[in-house]
């Protein structure tokens, strides 16, 4: 226990040193925030020189030069903050999300704009683009997709009524796991998770438990502490919810849908320049005729953009036309996507761009 | 919105290159964290070399050095978010807090540990104290004093009955505001706010808003959200709400008590060295005879050893015994502490030191 041996000392000694150099460059970091406020004008809002172009590239490169001990995740999380607690010497933006606090959308909204930020936890996703849409928050969080579940479709039927423009987007990956106190499976006899958990599971359960009672539970926090105190039950959770049980792991990666990520999108006002990679949402509504879709599509694949999604939806706008919304690869400003989109709009009922914004990061 | 002028391409430039070395600085820091952990031992988790006085000692030296721009608490989040991840490199710190996500607790333990701590929701503040005990959270996170409100008596009852050990002490600020659309406390004919925030700021509403009807809702924010749609209703918020929900502040620490703080303490397993400035609490059960109060205190004036705070108890152990939650200035292994202790103890039924720990940082 003693601090007076040389090698922890001197370990401690350069640790000093390097917070020194490090607090010295966010000082600086923080003034020539500043300086670019002033450029912008004075007085303004982080509202009006929040770049979010600016901070997926400066993020990309952080990607980029790291070359670890820390994770890609890691470093970027910090420079999130750090970033984020620059922006936020002027009036810091308020980010309007799905309360309560501790869910998921919190989880979304400060893994993209990091904790300096005000969060706005809102009663209805309604309710986070109504705020947005009134200016009384700056941008919102909205979960959109559930790769295990599909699309979420009250989000995008807000897209049909509101002049929402997409400005971001945020992946939150869960992988669930088995964990149980005895570490084999074959002590398992019943197997508790959240409700919603057991739905992502049922393939892996039915071919790997198959006669196991499943019991669902008020969260996969509670299921793992209840077979903390039973040798013959499993619990369905989170990589580290077995590390922090003490429950050993049996299974990773259990859901039907291997890659089982929430995507939210960020939404404000405006449409940004290009940030290197980047991703277009399309909001595109037709008539219900032969073909259709097929014009839509084409010159996309004529123009060499990459189609990421396309999701159909009845339009509120007519009865017999449909909306698509498509996600694209590639920037609206930019050559091919702007050639492509122009040559769909003269054969189509209405087109929006919904947004052009970067690529979700780690 | 042209990137290309000058002055701004200039910061930008020089914003990258401070990145670049910030970078470089903290992936050093994350290797130097592991040649610490080297030198007490290969394979240990965080636990076994998390140290509260050094990161206290690392903290108050940020602290010391900081010129702004940033403020002390944000230049301080930044370095315990650094520290959290440089110490998350190996099995991260498990810590239990009463839940669910998204309350207070859990920001004392943001605050505290950071985010690449595992944060450990619990039903109960028995429990906290129950799964430190057992090895399963490797520290908790308590509520132990609300400024408003006094002592969270169910907190030090659990140390009359368990062997915690108090390792450290957060406090988090909260000064209540009154806000309202129109900026004027004439035009206030009702008020909107939680019920225990109308119960903190009772005295400052019957002495400047007689006879104005008070509606306990159930969160401040949504008090805020409705004073938004309503020119004779004003909300009780924090200071941020107003901003957050586009209302004027009408006044400012309106709270009975001015400072409304909330502590929490931090509960482990063992007492770590002095960190330079130190806090202790002690249990001092006494019988219940004439001077015996006098008899705990007056070695402590004797020594030049400050007060903090003192509650007393009822001790579980025997009817006419009384038990005294003391906390004194100074670690317990300091000269002046040690030597009234040990005076104390020889008066007293019995003497336990709960903890010596850090003073809490801003």
């Amino acid at each position: 226990m003693s601090d007076s041996k040389n090698p922890l000392s001197e370990v401690r000694e350069r640790i000093d040193s390097i917070d020194r150099q490090i607090q010295e460059l966010i000082a600086e970091r923080a003034m020539r925030a500043r300086e670019v406020a002033k450029v912008k004008g004075e007085g303004l809002s982080a509202i009006d020189y929040y770049r979010p172009e600016r901070e997926a590239h400066v993020l990309r490169m952080v990607v980029d030069r790291n070359k670890g001990p820390l994770s890609d995740t890691e470093m970027v999380r910090l420079f999130r903050e750090i970033m984020s607690s620059c922006l936020a010497q002027e009036d810091p933006l308020k980010i309007g999300y799905l309360g309560p606090e501790g869910t998921f959308s919190e989880q979304a909204v400060r893994k993209h704009f990091g904790h300096a930020a005000y969060g706005l936890p809102l009663g209805s996703i309604e309710e986070v683009f109504q705020e947005v849409a009134a200016g009384h928050a700056d941008f919102g969080v909205v979960p959109v997709e559930n790769s295990g579940q599909g699309m979420i479709q009250v989000t995008l039927d807000m897209f049909l009524t509101s002049d929402a423009r997409i400005c971001g987007e945020v992946e939150l990956r869960v992988h669930q796991c088995l964990h149980a106190l005895t570490g084999q499976l074959a002590d398992v006899r019943r197997v508790y998770a959240h409700a919603q958990s057991l739905q992502q599971c049922k393939t892996w359960l039915r071919l790997n438990l198959p006669g196991v009672e499943c019991i669902a539970v008020g969260s996969n926090a509670e299921a793992a502490r209840l077979a903390r105190h039973d040798e013959s039950a499993a619990a369905i959770a989170g990589e580290i919810a077995g590390k922090i049980y003490g429950l050993k792991t049996l299974a990773t990666a259990i859901e039907d849908r291997a890659d089982n990520t929430t995507r939210f999108l960020v939404i404000g006002r405006s449409l940004f320049p290009p940030s290197g990679n980047d991703r277009t949402s399309l909001l595109v509504t037709v008539n219900d005729k032969p073909g259709a879709l097929y014009d839509v599509l084409s010159p996309f694949a004529k123009h060499g953009v990459s189609l990421n999604r396309i999701e159909s939806r009845p339009a509120h706008t007519g009865k017999w036309q449909y909306a698509f919304f498509i996600d694209v690869s590639g920037h609206i400003h930019e050559g091919n996507l702007k050639e492509a989109v122009s040559e769909i709009e003269s054969s189509v009922a209405s087109l929006r761009v919904l947004g052009s914004y970067p690529v979700a990061l780690p």
